[in-house]
């Protein structure tokens, strides 16, 4: 068995999406991402790596090691550079407890990756309402949202009545007991009274950050 | 086989938990619940029937009928009277959206058969949030606040953010989808941020009158 | 107690929003509603009804009813008008199987009533994938395409993977054993392997549109 | 990136709601601790500390790890010192068994933080109801009673039918297989037919005591 | 197609497991029972009727109606006559609240028809302790409990720490909310802390009963 | 704190149950259980240990260590000895596959203890049924019959269809997939439609013996 | 809007799949049913109806109504006729219960649609194992079983381990507590010993059908 | 205690389901792994090992470790040979993603074992459709093919409509958040509107090939 016959990245799909391929790494064996880097180098391209486990970035040949641009709390990887950054920021990526700011990063790192800059607002918790109170003149001005929160997960829903820009919320794991892995936040989130709230599965970041992106090009 | 067997009233429970027997009626027949009443009335009592549904009110005999005080929206009833009600006003009960309503009025008129006077206040969902804003310098003078909310339920973390005085939440089957009958409301409440936010079960307002109830009694 | 304690409507959040008050009727009795179109009357504005189920509508005063434009099948009515339809078609509603149309169509409605003219297509479910493949072209030309379908749901994975515009995905609660509800066709658009891909509570036609004015409006 | 910006206490909260802030520390790194702790120590306060594991404490530096009381069971730490202790005890802490004892001294714990005594009774699951009841008077004279419970945690149903105190009920995660990690416990409190009966998230003793302070200053 | 092709009885069973066929009734049609009655008179069985709703009953030609013993609360029939009750009572039937009565009561008549007394305790819940306990002797007297209790179900758990015959816990569907349709109840059964606790289905007073047969014949 | 003051072992059940305390050690410290075993020897009881994992085990005292009569399959400890074995077998513990043995153990080791001796019968899954039909004789000589089964668990059901003894059925959580810890098998038993199967918790093998025995001493 | 826009009938699925389209009925109207069979009838076409319930069928027009062979128990129907039936029975469709024929006759209707003959099997469930095994030589002459079963559903594993056709499992809704809609017998035959047992959708008799078709054509 | 007694291979099986024993080791230890062997290769058989992980795999016997072809993906061994591959390659294995070729490999390693070639297709899931389009043509020519999916599992669903050969599911744990597992991958399978798809248990490659040599031997 040889690996290569495994893998069959897609680089056509740019074509067609818009989004250049990205790879999930969680599961994958330092010897099958190593193939993926090599494949991607020889064809000159630039990849995003999610989910990219410290201990298998540790892990990879120290000739790709050092093509990436690591970032170990979102656990993303940029290989072969990026795009070059828009002038104008246009998302805000906003999450609930300090816990949750992983998540939200791995959406602003991916949508650098894509040349969007996205500000971060962390620790504004509806249980401290005024926090994001003082926030709430700059979310305005974005055209995006993305609101990541775990436990009860009301951060998306109090956003939603406060602005009319597109929000996106991402329930996380973050939490204990009924929080059950960020299944209480997701469905939270869809039950929402906020009109027009869309959602993603928990703890994608990396979803939000392309749905984020397909919105700007479709203006 | 007599009914009588099967109806055994508890009217030693107010003297060890200060609250008298209350009696649920939604699976009672109207057979079953005359006989209560029977019971009730020989011994010169009052009593608080609750989820009276209007076609089992109807059901049962005038001489009870006339009796009771009910209210078709919150399905409950007072028979025999209740307390004197107290002068100053030391609960709220806030509700979220129009269809909670009914919950909430169980929590208040389970209240006020106790003698505690109670303020209700509607239509205050954090999807509007400046409608809960506008209340919150009422919501602080109250010992107990009895936040009342289904789908997402964020109401009461976003309350127990603002005051410091008791706050309990109640969830209701309020909702379609993913709200799945108050089950999300419940757990989202139960994983709240929100330190010191106390649960009930869905559609329980009668049960969070009594903890409120225990509460003022405690004092 | 009088009604009119209960409802509040809130005419407010257009400004904040940018989205009308809307009614979704399910639980409501005729007099509330009366109570409700009264107020929307007085103030001389429009309202959109969503979830007026045909025996709801029915038992509405005639002076309403005539000025209800009431469409059963999504159950959706407009009282007192709609706005402009614009020119141009941005937004298309796809719905899988027969069953699915109901749900499409309340988002179409809803779209229309705020002005956004929407195409529908109908019975283009993955089973029968050329049914599908036929009508591509149409739907890259969208900038947005809600992607309506029940029980396996696969529906708006395998659109996201063909075009660049935005997808929304609102889950139906269609099909009988395990899909259970919606609860599977939700699940399954929530785990799908097409990037950005966004979704809405089951059967949420209606917030799935607002969303899709959401991102209209920000472009 | 720098760690500060990441973190932000909001030593504002005390003065809303009357309790200090908190942190939970079980998902924070050693680095994340550290800063937080140098910004309560350049501000002179103290701070609770909860789920700070032995693992995590002993990866603090020397100069915190001095300041803290920690009490490995419970998993707790006071930084900074505690307030004064009151002279009357109010509060009971039952848990059922041996297992629950750990969650039960998180809230005796956090109460002592707050300068309240709590008692804790230990080993009183209903599997022996004798000896409960042997405790019933000590309990009737707290104003509140946690009462701590896993598996079928039928202990604060029975306590609730026994006194007319404030019982607050706190599933733990103790047991196995349909104990599912404390959900039966929950399930079988919230449905309790003990009337008045509060629960919290499960495993959340620090939730029970700051809603016993609420409720004591309530008074 | 006729019906008789779709019956076949198991006459049997009653050699090899020691229990006559019984007929579950709910799901079956007037004239599937009467094809199944008829099968049993000619053979000159006797046989039990369970779940037969009283909307079935009366649809039963007469002919068969006036053979049936029918008991409405716990839907049982005992058709073609019992067998000869036994002098000595050894199973005692405990029914926690009201509700919980007609799935008690289909445990002792099932009993009854194989000639078992049983005598029925109800209103016995814990949330008012001291009625279980007035009762505690007699129950120590039989060689099998029947516990049937609803919502958090911990009547069964505080009589298995009192006495030292067999205990059956038999969930009931009584409850709303959390309490799922009995699920909460048997599930607080099984994770009991009360060894040696043997459990049922939902609402199975039938197959309790048939467990208390099979115990007390191999004594 | 002392430990001393957590562990208040009930020497008093064995009166009042007929069973000995027993201790399930999981999630018990060696200091804990170090406690535990220096109370029963000062008392010169013995006990059973449950649960008991090796790597708990060989951090036991020496003293300890060697007056247990541990079996690792099972995780079950006899220390300070064992009640004398009678002369009858009156108990099988059956298990349908390899796997199943470890609780099928345990239950037989907890019937040892107090004496009763059992036979086990092991790897005879339904779906190679022959295997079990060559030992049907032997169960029907049986007073009770623990049947072990995990995944679809039908051999409870196939067996109390073959026999009149007492038939208890033990889910375990051997299986993967929709196995999810043994709650398809607990569903599968509690649903069965062999008539009087009793079920206890998943894997609890010390359960269904505690029932055996309180079966045994009732005749 | 016309109703015919909604309705697209792909008359093409057949030269793909080798199966004609057949129409589920359950929740569509009686006017969408009509237009359907009109579409059928124009191109001289036949069409299987499923889940076709009573009352729909008689609200359908005398016309439609005489082309359609209908049985009742199935809730299926034949509209236009059907393919002649071959003169070798290879599929046996084998029901546990009462209850469960319904569900095994939708999937002998489909077979004999496509001019398969089926026999069926009633009343062979486990918990009376020698009704089984009367019939396995029977059994074992077929290409392939369909075992409906219900409840815990074990019918499917013990025919897989007794012969080596194909056997596919279809679980029923048939039962009540942890049978919980099917989702039971579903699980407990994915979970199932018996190496190589296929599953359908709960109650899809129709599927079961389809998928043997497809199984005898690929011989 | 000797462990032959608790070992009881089958060798009697292949006469009745056409299929020899195979093991599946996860849960097993390496000295029961051993035994199995040596009785193994006494008869002189060969025997397929599935779920043995490389951990597993090292630590068995050097004697044993030579004569087993393992291949660590798939996690399956081959011990004292396999059957004569056959000419005609009559089965495809999909996989829709990378992650799910481990599951599609232990399905096409057990059809090798028992002498059928099965050709692997990977990297064809739905979100990039053409990938799958360009395989259609081969996959017609197949008599079953084994399509194994996780996350929303669209892949067997498109194939079903696309060919009119036997199509079997095979949900996969891969996925995060709401894939749980591997349920949501199952469900949705199991909910296809592809008439006639089978479905086994999440992960279970070895019983899909088990049931296609079925269908193979039926022909």
């Amino acid at each position: 068995m040889t690996l290569h016959k495994d893998v069959m990245l897609d680089f056509a799909r740019d074509a067609r999406t818009g989004l250049d391929e990205a790879v999930m790494c969680a599961s994958k064996s330092a010897l099958h991402l190593t193939t993926i880097l090599d494949q991607v180098q020889e064809k000159g391209r630039c990849i995003l790596l999610t989910r990219l486990l410290p201990e298998q970035f540790v892990e990879l040949p120290v000739r790709h090691r050092r093509n990436i641009d690591y970032e170990p709390l979102s656990r993303t990887g940029y290989f072969g550079g990026t795009r070059q950054l828009k002038a104008e920021t246009q998302v805000a990526v906003v999450a609930a407890g300090t816990s949750d700011v992983a998540v939200g990063r791995e959406a602003a790192r991916t949508l650098r990756f894509y040349g969007e800059p996205a500000v971060e607002i962390n620790d504004v918790g509806v249980a401290g309402l005024w926090r994001l109170l003082e926030r709430v003149e700059e979310l305005r001005k974005m055209r995006v949202v993305i609101a990541v929160a775990g436990m009860d997960a009301a951060l998306p829903t109090v956003i939603g009545g406060l602005i009319s820009s597109v929000v996106i919320g991402v329930p996380t794991s973050v939490g204990y007991g009924v929080a059950t892995g960020g299944e209480t936040a997701l469905r939270a989130m869809l039950a929402s009274c906020s009109p027009g709230l869309l959602v993603t599965n928990i703890d994608n970041g990396f979803g939000a950050a392309c749905a984020a992106l397909r919105i700007l090009r479709t203006a």
